[in-house]
């Protein structure tokens, strides 16, 4: 047999796994800090569920797993945790609105293989469904400020609003039709440049001059307050920027700070009005670590009736990862704290490895007889910070010898001063 | 569309979900106080890998959901976490041993839907790999006492040796080829009663006499010791008998319990020695809560090279959650602690609910200007304990209304004061 993971996925090893647990338990700190309550649904929908027009759409479905159960019942792998959040909302119609959740989990997606680019990912997602208010969409940016900060990433939010691009298209004359196509390009701005954009804009046939106008008003400079007052000479009643007003007043008023990009569009097409975008400062990671948006008509039309604002946002947990690898010198490759080495005391030993961890100490010990060489070997490939070795003189003496494995110290200590001393 | 769930699979609330979150966090805590570091693997396998003759075996098989990529490869979804660790250490021969690791991920058996049994279920495994000692099998029986202690409930962990059963078969006759199905027959008698294992063992062919003998051993009544000194009349010489005592005098020496039940052989047939299960007290829940035993020659067998020790349990959420449930007079429906207000004061109300935050505070805040009585009763509806009511009046007093929802007591109260009520 040929031993080989399935073409586009990782073992994550104790090691990579810690890493990635902490950067999933500050989330999920931080989801819950700001309300919000967790959710499961499985790891496979029926097809038809995420086939729906108003799903993901055409080109995700291309790279959705399908399978069968015995029943011949056609099922996928999900690809993302909205679909099955607008189908668990059908499902439960008596849910108390604004209902905030959020889910982390696994999604799928059966697509070629490019850099970092994985069949299995995890999602962590949070949305807010049933609220309009722009107070909502504020709330979400303090929350992606308020993760980054306790991840000891420095990172900057952006924030735009798809209405106001449609506003801008509609000044520069582009009609409601090409609207969509532009928007798509004018996300590109950003990853390869103006000269992309205008490139792709010309394919689609929109005069020279309503392009120049169009990249003049998505590069407008200064700061956001500036951004504003620019835009609002050629934009009269634009709901898109006093919409954009509203929320960056907002983030104002909590001490908070959202750069308004007016290029930033976001790739999906479900947008309806705010846009939302953290990536990180001092960080080779380029690509966004965090995006979402409002998407106020998805899951009415996915469920095909009812109204259903909403506003959510997804972190990526690779790149967070890639990120805080750079900014770690050595990676934490254990959680136990200490090694206990039985010197011809396996009894003994065990009685005090299970004192250590009824005091909630996180402790390993040989039950092998390795010998006091090869224990330290093994003590010290994982990482294990502290060492204590059992002999019979010293169990009859009540200390204990308590090496440190990172200055070598050792020292004489009776159980009770170890158990304090690894507490702290 | 069709709004359905996948047959034998469910959506967990958040009221569910919270309370499996702890269980999980329970028993992650726990694996680490015992030294054990996470790993993680794809959801998906290779079919080839799920299918080798020393995995899940045949029986398994039929109930594997398969699937291809877009370059044909045949999948599969993972039956259990054993194989896939079994892949993991062939993938990585320079792993230090012992291999002490937990996991816990969903597995999938497309089964018939009987009674609790689902399509997707959550495994939590803990198994060491590299340690044949039965200091090893000990702390295994230790780590399961933990574990209930630690999810408050009443567990009783029983213990077995494959060995011996296979011993009391050689006294009283039975052929080595025909011990495997009387061992999977001995198996059934904790559920179904001696008198189906009894029939069983007639089908299988085995005389009248030593059937009775068979029966009359494995249900020797006593203590611990009693039980041992009765086989010890019969058996001379026996490593089964010879282990399991090693293994009690070990969990009697850490000051721990374990029924030694002769008539226990849990109905996996790769086991060689020890074999556990923990079964709960008061309860409604009478299957097992966790299971497992040491497996010398599987991932041996299954690489098809080296010699890998191992032994391993695995908890099963969903009947700890039973279990708990039925402890529990009500379900926690949140864990947020404080909800927030406004009275046509949103800025401070949003600035209130960051102060909070800030401290630590989970707090959900009201962005809609829901009016108070419908606020109060979404509070209610959720279960936040706190609610704190924000205006203008009493801003300017410096002063805030927190209501215990609980007791329905109100008081006036500063800022600072709350979060330090909160944070006790």
């Amino acid at each position: 047999m040929n031993l080989q993971l399935p073409k586009g996925t990782q073992d994550f090893s104790p090691e990579e796994k810690i890493l990635r647990d902490k950067i999933v338990d500050t989330l999920k700190e931080v989801f819950e800090l700001y309300g919000y309550a967790p959710l499961e649904t499985p790891v496979f929908e029926r097809f038809e569920v995420l086939a729906s027009k108003y799903a993901g759409g055409a080109e995700i479905l291309k790279e959705t797993f399908r399978l069968k159960d015995q029943g011949s019942r056609e099922l996928g792998l999900r690809y993302d945790l909205t679909v099955p959040l607008a189908r668990y909302v059908g499902m439960n119609p008596n849910i108390k609105m604004p209902f905030k959740r959020y889910q982390i989990g696994e999604v799928f997606r059966d697509g070629p293989i490019a850099s970092a680019r994985y069949r299995q990912f995890l999602q962590c997602d949070v949305d807010v469904i049933g609220s309009s208010s722009m107070a909502t969409d504020a709330e979400i940016v303090s929350l992606v400020c308020t993760a980054f900060c306790k991840l000891n990433l420095e990172a900057v939010a952006k924030v735009n609003n798809r209405k106001l691009l449609n506003d801008i298209l509609d000044y520069c004359g582009v009609g409601k039709d090409n609207q969509e196509a532009a928007i798509l390009s004018i996300d590109k701005s950003e990853k390869f440049g103006m000269e992309v954009v205008k490139n792709e804009l010309k394919e689609q046939r929109i005069d020279e001059k309503k392009i120049s106008t169009i990249l003049s008003l998505i590069s407008i400079k200064g700061n956001n307050e500036e951004k504003i007052s620019q835009l609002k000479k050629f934009l009269k009643d634009s709901d898109g920027l006093n919409k954009i007003e509203e929320l960056l007043s907002y983030i104002k008023n909590i001490n908070l700070k959202a750069d308004f990009d007016v290029s930033l569009a976001r790739g999906l097409a479900y947008y309806t009005s705010t846009v939302i975008e953290a990536v990180l400062k001092n960080s080779s990671v380029k690509s966004s670590v965090a995006g979402g948006g409002r998407y106020d008509n998805m899951i009415g039309a996915f469920l095909g009736k009812g109204s259903y604002p909403a506003v959510g946002i997804s972190f990526g947990v690779d790149r967070i990862y890639d990120a805080l690898l750079e900014n770690q010198k050595a990676r934490q490759k254990t959680n136990t704290k200490i090694y206990v080495i039985p010197i011809k005391t396996l009894n003994e030993s065990m009685k005090i490895a299970q004192q250590l961890r009824d005091a909630g100490i996180k402790t390993d010990v040989d039950l092998m007889d390795k010998g006091p060489s090869k224990n330290l070997e093994y003590a010290n490939s994982l990482g294990i910070p502290f060492v204590l070795f059992v002999g019979k003189k010293e169990l009859q003496e009540g200390k204990l010898k308590l090496r440190d494995m990172k200055s070598g110290k050792e020292e004489m200590m009776k159980a009770d001063d170890i158990i304090k001393k690894l507490k702290d």
